[in-house]
């Protein structure tokens, strides 16, 4: 019953064999690894996309589970990159804010900075390149993290000063809670940052975007083909969806905009 | 030789974790599991698709497969779930004419709706979201068979009366047998339901569609690059292709257009 | 340590179950192999591509790794199929030039190529389709050697006079060295087939395609946000890089397009 088990969530995308490569570096140091991943179709660069999907999904996979988080404009920078440990479960990601939002909810984490100079020899690929760390330094620690070769404590000091992400959370205005779209899925469904916990006591809730008012409702199926509604997603948050439609392509909302839940007070 | 296997087959997209978070639920609970995902690019929504695709693909896997195939508008509404078993192996699908198309040559098929009430507390996720039952029903029902955790006869009763696909078998008119194309692959191939077994007996073939005539030969490269051909493909159904290019951007046919295939009388 | 392993390279892409059918014939004859998606994005019927890709991602994977590559404008023509044999290393690939480029750099490189008359009958699907011989052919034989069912010298022939690639190396002209764009990936970086090595020994070395100059650096973050600039990157080539955007979306390249390397003299 303990597989090793390493999670990947990435924006390398599927056009060029980058994840092929660091499931090779991962399989050739320890072949009875399970591999899970969580997707590598984050938006180049979007460093809050991958902290969110990061803290609406690890909870789903195995409580040992090792997470690779790589979505990296720094690489090659001087940019720490971080371990955290959370109960059994270990993730590592650049420094740049990405575990300060996939991890806000957590509780007792620990932080530490790789000491590369440390794990350089034992552990790490023989040449270190500018632009790849996923293949160069996630992937090999992750293996020695499930291979138990490396104790979390030996991987670098404790570090508490990490990098924020620059997301603020949902903020509560004078007449509505603000929060933002995150993502967009496969169907165009506009996914927001705006948790089902901020309904707690109110009623008359509608979710406004763009001067749009959505109504709000239990499931897709629940209105007519092509209209646009919102609705609490699997993952616990308000989300903007045209049933059997595309939202995204019908009311051309992106990333970053604005939405707002608003309640009879 | 009796490794549990689990395939997948979804519109869910590679954007957001979503078939990442169903194999961390599958793997979770039972970690020698292989997963094969046959695709999750079916176009969104489009439930004769993935009928289609389970139908031509479901056998080259092992035989003890349980296949998870959502494509599932309806999610959340009082929609079914169906189990069917054919041989050694099950098929779990919402109730939406998805089976009905991929098992239509299958023989002894039994179907079973399943039952929540009874399967909820030994085997399903704690809380059942509205809109994501692949991770919160599907993906523990399948981990529960292939583990023998539960049998198929136990997943709930026996129906015969399932919802029956809305896309009509190629039917013979008066001077030709007319489809669809189903299917739009990679390539831009145009992938029509036209069996190959439609041929026989026959003399004289084209394959007609928007009032065009497409050639049949055997394989891609008999003709010149850049020429529109139709051919029987390796899934044993005509589909129209561009030699080294992109019919469906070429010809700008879509999804649902008729399909001719005409003969000699 | 010895656990099987097989690795896909093609231009099938993840909109239909062709990768889903060939993993299917795999598992069903060989449960405990290892499955190593390389990419399967590769451009429709780009076999340069293809070959770059292999040549500079397969040493990161176990040794004794079996490599699928398919991209096969060719298939079901008399094109012959061939195993090379690099080390423990076996690559199967259609003769067409793939291989010729992939392992232009390899020493003590044995060309087999596959008698299928001998292998049809212990190996491959009852079935040979024309136009998909990844499912049919490849897999099977894939599946033979890493299971040691049969010998890398049982697989046909030894041949020399293998297909070339019709991309030509970078030549050195009067004032540059000239190369060409081979990829683009997830990032809009425009990867060329400009190695490293052709620095040694060279100062003031810039980039330049399409007249414009771009000055090289070390890695992204070096430079603003939105600026081009040139690097070598992790796989040992130049490529054109967007601080934070899409180098191709911008600059409208495209692969082929020519790239020179000009220094001091």
């Amino acid at each position: 019953m303990s597989q090793p088990v390493i999670a990947l969530l990435t924006d390398f995308g599927y056009e060029s064999p980058f994840v092929g490569v660091v499931k090779g570096v991962i399989c050739s140091r320890l072949p009875e690894v399970r591999i899970i991943d969580l997707t590598h179709s984050i938006e180049a660069y979007n460093v809050a996309e991958a902290g969110f999907w990061l803290q609406r999904s690890y909870a789903y996979l195995p409580e040992s589970t090792v997470y690779i988080s790589v979505v990296d404009p720094g690489v090659g920078t001087e940019r720490q990159i971080l371990a955290a440990k959370v109960g059994d479960r270990v993730f590592l990601a650049p420094d740049n804010g990405l575990l300060d939002y996939a991890l806000a909810n957590a509780a007792e984490i620990v932080y530490r900075a790789l000491d590369l100079q440390v794990l350089k020899e034992p552990f790490l690929l023989d040449t270190i390149s500018s632009t790849f760390h996923g293949r160069d330094i996630f992937a090999p620690i992750a293996v020695a993290l499930v291979a138990k070769h490396c104790a979390f404590e030996e991987l670098g000091p404790v570090i508490t000063d990490i990098v924020k992400t620059t997301i603020q959370p949902p903020v509560e205005e004078s007449d509505c809670i603000a929060g933002n779209i995150l993502s967009v899925d496969r169907y165009g469904n506009l996914i927001t940052d705006l948790d089902s916990t901020l309904l707690q006591g109110k009623v008359g809730v509608r979710l406004v975007c763009s001067g749009q008012d959505f109504p709000i409702q239990q499931t897709y199926g629940q209105a007519e083909k092509g209209k646009c509604v919102a609705l609490i997603n699997s993952f616990g948050v308000f989300e903007i969806a045209c049933v059997e439609g595309n939202a995204a392509a019908m009311l051309n909302f992106e990333r970053g905009a604005r939405v707002e839940l608003h309640f009879q007070k």
